[in-house]
């Protein structure tokens, strides 16, 4: 961890899967037998932000997740609603302790660094931007537009064949999915096709939290050099993520939303869908596509 | 529509999916074709209620929807919310035509009949229920109890080749998917198999609350002998849906979650999960379940 950040974790945490005596039905019969499904438990984000009368703190989320990683997820979900900006931003990371008993790693309290300014009126304004701004999918592009500014830039490049690779790469480095199947995955991949993070949650916009946190936390790189792989589809929530976090290639297993195409048009992302070592479409951005 | 309430419903609203030129890749050359994708739109839902000093108005929910059935989403949402009990609370339901121009179809008005307790703090404290109590899924799972009371009777029974006949069925019946290969499907079947109502959506959450609108709205059937289908997985959130719909068998083509397992348990739903003609798993209420 870099910047002097301090970022309590300790042991004996909840587990990412969970083991059930279920039973299963093969056509003909009935068996009792032990199985795994991936664990979900709702985790908090509490803010603590200093102002010119002392400290205040604000709860800003409670998200379903699978457990693991939580400090991640809390630093991705804040950066992309734009509190955060880089890690040095958080002067401090840690599970709530007042409670005691079982919701104890459920509660993530996230310290900003004295001097970042934090207006609470903004994030309801943000969690609703598109209230006040009328609500259509071009008003959500162009608050977007506001805060992010506009296309992503060209320079980076990935061939097909890496591409195509990617989707088996994801799933070979998936322990949980293989254990429980009932877990999404994002990864984060240079373009020669190398992981560099791989995130799994039975929320699909916490997997990519998740990456994008590590990513912040860890302090190593930008994103501007990767792909993003999705095992599911691609919907508007997770391209506004790519986009905040400057990720110029997003690939998914699965189909993308119209939104999220518009976007990816918009700020000039490369999207591809149903990926897989046959085939894929792309739906923006082919100016990065090699053969 | 029954009990005298008045729903205004337009022309010229959104498509459910959206054609778009694309690039294919075959795994040689890359090849421009028209394909569909599934339409994504922000949907904000309003509540409009009566006081002692006049109507209030509060803006409840921003979703990202596929359109159509969006009075059908409403209704459900605020069903699954506890805020609606039954159709007849509904007084009117209308797109928000305040506001001209590219929103006009994502703003669902929905007026409260007069008479009918609303308690905008309640609202908010049900949204952060876990926040008060802890946050875990016990403490989740207590707050389920004390608002929707103990486990679903018995009485229903379906039988193994009915259940796994059904992902079929869904499928059959999903014209949005096989355009597009890019929504969730959420099915209401009876316990003979028959399709009572199926919904599609970007976000299966919504696919579901169209289903419970369906029927809150049809004022047709209670769902105390239905089957819930779904297209994916089985998620906390989903069976919190069916609980508060007293669904009492839930069949997922994917994977449950931990939490969902133990909701199911808790309030004796049945559960099943990987549905598909061949086999299936069992988690929870094995007495619904007949040869």
């Amino acid at each position: 961890m870099k910047g002097g950040a301090i970022f309590l974790e300790t042991n004996a945490r909840p587990t990412q899967a969970t083991r059930l005596v279920i039973q299963r039905f093969d056509g003909t019969r009935m068996q009792q037998k032990k199985d795994w499904v991936a664990t979900e438990e709702p985790m908090e984000i509490r803010l603590l932000y200093h102002t010119s009368t002392g400290m205040e703190r604000l709860s800003v989320s409670i998200t379903m997740r699978t457990p693991g990683h939580d400090f991640e997820l809390a630093a991705g979900f804040l950066f992309s609603e734009g509190i955060l900006k880089r890690h040095q931003d958080v002067e401090t990371m840690a599970y709530c302790v007042e409670d005691a008993g079982e919701q104890r790693y459920n509660v993530v309290n996230v310290q900003l660094r004295r001097g970042l300014s934090f207006d609470p009126q903004r994030l309801a304004r943000h969690f609703y931007t598109t209230s006040s701004c009328g609500v259509c999918g071009k008003a959500s592009l162009e608050a977007l537009e506001v805060q992010h500014g506009r296309a992503l830039p060209l320079g980076t490049s990935v061939s097909a064949r890496v591409v195509q690779a990617l989707p088996e790469r994801l799933q070979e480095e998936q322990p949980l999915f293989a254990r429980t199947g009932g877990l999404h995955g994002a990864g984060l991949f240079d373009v020669e096709g190398r992981l560099l993070c791989l995130r799994e949650d039975v929320g699909r916009h916490n997997a990519v939290d998740k990456v994008v946190g590590y990513s912040l936390l860890s302090g190593k790189r930008a994103l501007g050099a990767c792909v993003l792989m999705l095992s599911g589809r691609a919907s508007f929530e997770l391209l506004q993520k790519a986009l905040v976090a400057r990720i110029p290639v997003v690939a998914a297993v699965g189909a993308p939303s119209s939104l999220a195409v518009t976007l990816a048009r918009t700020f000039n992302i490369t999207l591809l869908g149903f990926v897989d070592h046959q085939r894929f479409n792309l739906y923006s951005g082919a100016e990065r596509l090699s053969d």
